[in-house]
């Protein structure tokens, strides 16, 4: 994964400052892109969709555009790979199962209108697993094949990790973009729930559902992040709200020093030896980090996130459930099954508690700047047939709440290890102004 | 129920207007009703907490304020009745069942807010049904004592009826505000879901619970609906908007000749037969009205609605469920035990039906200005063992849209009749300049 001198190995952010200052061109850009996913993409299999002509028309649409003097967005010119459950007006979109192959959707994504709005070239559909949930795709880790790159975005993650896209756009509804991020070494950020419209994009859980972004540094996460967070009424979860401002607060210099907190959820037992010594060093880098468990009520905070997810998957995937069973894979079958025998009230219960958990988080980030813990349990799993646990995202994806995962940590096996900050929800720039913090500490040392 | 020459006859707006000219102290106005109530409560039975000295020490308190020249709000000095459901920081708030006696909040809903902060005196609080839902209170029609009042706002229905106070608060999960409006013969305004917020008030059902409001006039009812209608985010369903114009919007002449639809719904053979002759003649006063069907897609609506509202009771009234069983009415107990059947997957289906309730319904209003529509199957009926059918309600209920019921008809046997206007979501204002228009017309003749 070494980084080369070629326009692909660029971030997003050096790459669009190029383009808009000329010395570099949206073609030379995203064929740069091209010649590195012809290298490698047969090892690795990121893309499920990729029309290298289209890519390079848009390349060309972008440049006349800037030659024009029009149009330079924050992204202008810069390739961006997109989760494949996410609509395209011009791609397929098939959802990562063979029950949508050959799906062509009308329309574009409220996020996918944003990428093109902010002069994106959509390089092509990533790898998701079968209807965003466990069952994976083709995408091997770009670290190692033999291991999984994570789910359910897990083309994304593995493009990003292999150079392959500075950026993509992934999912989460439960682990979905922190894990696969995690697993594949690079940077993922599940934004505060309702920040990033969802429409035009694969139904699963409307409480839970979170559009997130990767990228290869901080910066890049942020510019992402920036561009796709925004009021859409055809979402009815998003939230109106003024522009996002990520990157500029980002950019500032913490008031305080930042004050951390150690957090360890109910499912810290699960977490493996090496994983907890890894980050107890980190936490002995950064000197004096108070380590507390979260409050009792967590306990029920898994199987909570569980109803809701398996009853709305239940709901969501009615017509595949009913029409396609034999297609589905038996992990989502038995999901969809137990999920049709949640009651409404014990679903509805849970929704409520969402709240409860939300106050709860709020009280400590009331104390403290942001709650440091494990992404995943440990590193990418061995196996291609699963996508390894979710456990470490679910709590942060139920409360909704704001949650980065940074690539600054190894596993026993060399592979990427993800220290994961968390804030309170919508708090999300000031989540990364301490991540930018907390990065820095460490280069420094 | 013939209107006198005491300050209780006035309206709000014109009981509001003597007040800040001067012409009338709130004392006064406040001691009328207080005698108006002594007169008639002891046969109607509106009220279930009143404490008079502080209903003057109110009116004392805002008469003080106008003398030094502070807040005079558009309702300062005006008596209200407020549903016993609505919490209130200064009065019990029993929730119309035996489990929740001398309960006392220390709270205000945030509907009492706004009234508090508009210069109302909160008079008293009024009946409500057993929780709200079906099981009759104490309270008799103040036209004929052995007929139903309707329910579950039956105390604000009666009381604004008999003249024991201008306007008062209700709530509307079904047909709790327009049922009783109508058999007690006053304006009841139901407007689109998530106007006013319901913080501080009992829930039973948060995609279908609806604050309303009730008057002798339109202009009454408009006047209170302008008062409580605002963003307030303790409600997560609340919607931020700009400060509400109904009495504005509704005093204009509308731009071209309000084109009615006289829909019948599915429940339409429920209604009497004189009830559809007095909407008939209505109809023919009003000249060229298209008679039509709603689309095939709300034959559903009423279980989707039941399903909702079962599945919402079982678990906003768990706790008394589990503890005091016996103490609820069987028809409650019922509605309980089928709601816990209810399964997830059947109740966010029917929710999500409500967006395509609501976009047919924006179809007719695209073509037409309103809906005309009976607001109950007929006169309030013998007995006080039922509140009678909520059936003319419930799918603009479900639909979240404003509804408004004007006691322009009679029954045959003499007791009010309501004429209900339905308008698509968010259309509150137009509705009322509509009616405004329909009271005009029929004035002429």
């Amino acid at each position: 994964m070494s980084q080369d001198t070629t326009p692909a190995s660029l971030t997003a952010s050096e790459a669009a400052r190029r383009i808009r200052d000329g010395e570099l061109t949206s073609q030379e850009l995203v064929q740069s892109c091209l010649d590195r996913i012809d290298a490698v993409e047969d090892s690795i299999g990121a893309w499920t969709h990729l029309d290298r002509e289209y890519a390079l028309a848009q390349a060309n649409a972008a440049q006349d555009l800037r030659q024009a003097g029009k149009g330079v967005g924050p992204l202008h010119g810069v390739p961006v790979g997109v989760k494949d459950i996410l609509d395209t007006s011009d791609m397929p979109t098939e959802n990562g199962t063979v029950l949508h192959r050959g799906r062509r959707p009308m329309k574009d994504a409220a996020v996918v209108e944003r990428l093109r709005a902010a002069g994106a070239v959509i390089l092509g559909k990533t790898v998701s697993t079968e209807l965003a949930v466990y069952s994976p795709g083709k995408t091997k880790n770009p670290h190692d094949p033999t291991r999984t790159p994570g789910g359910s975005s897990s083309g994304s993650a593995a493009a990003v990790a292999s150079y392959m896209v500075p950026v993509a756009v992934g999912t989460q509804t439960n682990g979905s973009v922190i894990r696969p991020a995690a697993f594949c070494g690079v940077f993922g950020f599940k934004p505060s729930h309702g920040l990033i419209p969802r429409y035009g994009i694969l139904k699963q859980s409307p409480p839970l559902d979170t559009v997130g972004v990767m990228g290869r540094t901080l910066e890049d996460t942020a510019l992402l992040a920036d561009v796709l967070i925004g009021h859409d009424s055809r979402d009815p979860h998003s939230r109106p709200m003024a522009a996002s401002q990520i990157s500029r607060i980002m950019a500032e210099e913490p008031p305080l020093e930042p004050n951390l907190a150690f957090v360890r959820t109910p499912v810290w037992d699960q977490a493996e030896e090496s994983t907890k010594d890894a980050l107890r060093e980190l936490c002995e880098h950064l000197g004096e980090i108070q380590i507390m468990d979260l409050p009792p009520i967590f306990d029920g905070a898994l199987e909570d996130h569980r109803k809701i997810m398996e009853a709305d998957l239940a709901l969501s995937f009615a017509r595949e459930y009913r029409d396609g069973k034999d297609q589905l894979s038996k992990v989502l079958r038995e999901m969809i099954e137990r999920g049709q025998q949640v009651l409404a009230m014990d679903y509805n219960d849970a929704v409520a508690r969402i709240a409860d958990y939300q106050a709860e988080i709020d009280e400590i980030i009331h104390v403290f700047d942001a709650i440091l813990t494990p992404a995943t349990a440990g590193e990418a799993p061995v196996g291609l047939d699963a996508t390894g646990s979710p456990a470490f995202c679910t709590i942060w994806t139920l409360a909704g709440v704001p949650a980065l995962t940074m690539p600054i940590l190894q596993g026993p096996n060399g592979m990427p290890l993800g220290a994961q900050l968390v804030s309170a929800k919508g708090d999300d720039a000031r989540l990364f102004r301490n991540a930018r913090w907390l990065l820095g500490t460490l280069n420094e040392e």
